[in-house]
């Protein structure tokens, strides 16, 4: 079967993010006063061949563990369909 | 009320990626052969302080129509909660 997995991997909340912030008063700059607290972060969309959807789970965790994510500044939430 | 923005940015199915293209690679000599089609984005969380949902999506779309998108190379959705 075939899965695909939509992750989200963010600046840890206990750091600043300094692209956000500058993101926000850009905002601001143009108007958009409303906005506050802009997080920048990485989107990534992979698909996987996989018996199951917990076995495509495991691994996207070994992926984000092993490569795509730095434990120390970021984490990281997925969500999985069958495609 | 306060609403907070998840906004996926993504490089558009018609232009190449090769970041992704990097990773997909990496992931496969890391030995997770199952990855294919790996494609990088980013992920933007804001939050906006506004009368209603509708408003809320139309600051969103500004936001990104005026600064956070490119269109020429990328697309973007988003989803919006009442926080």
């Amino acid at each position: 079967m075939k899965f695909k997995a939509e992750i989200d991997i963010m600046p840890l909340d206990a750091l600043l993010d300094p692209q956000g912030k500058a993101v926000t008063s850009s905002l601001k700059n143009i108007g958009l006063e409303a906005v506050s607290n802009v997080r920048i972060g990485r989107h990534i969309r992979m698909f996987i061949e996989s018996d199951s959807k917990e076995e495509a789970s495991k691994i996207v965790d070994e992926a984000c563990d092993k490569l795509l994510v730095n434990k120390i500044m970021e984490s990281y939430t997925f969500s999985i369909e069958e495609v």
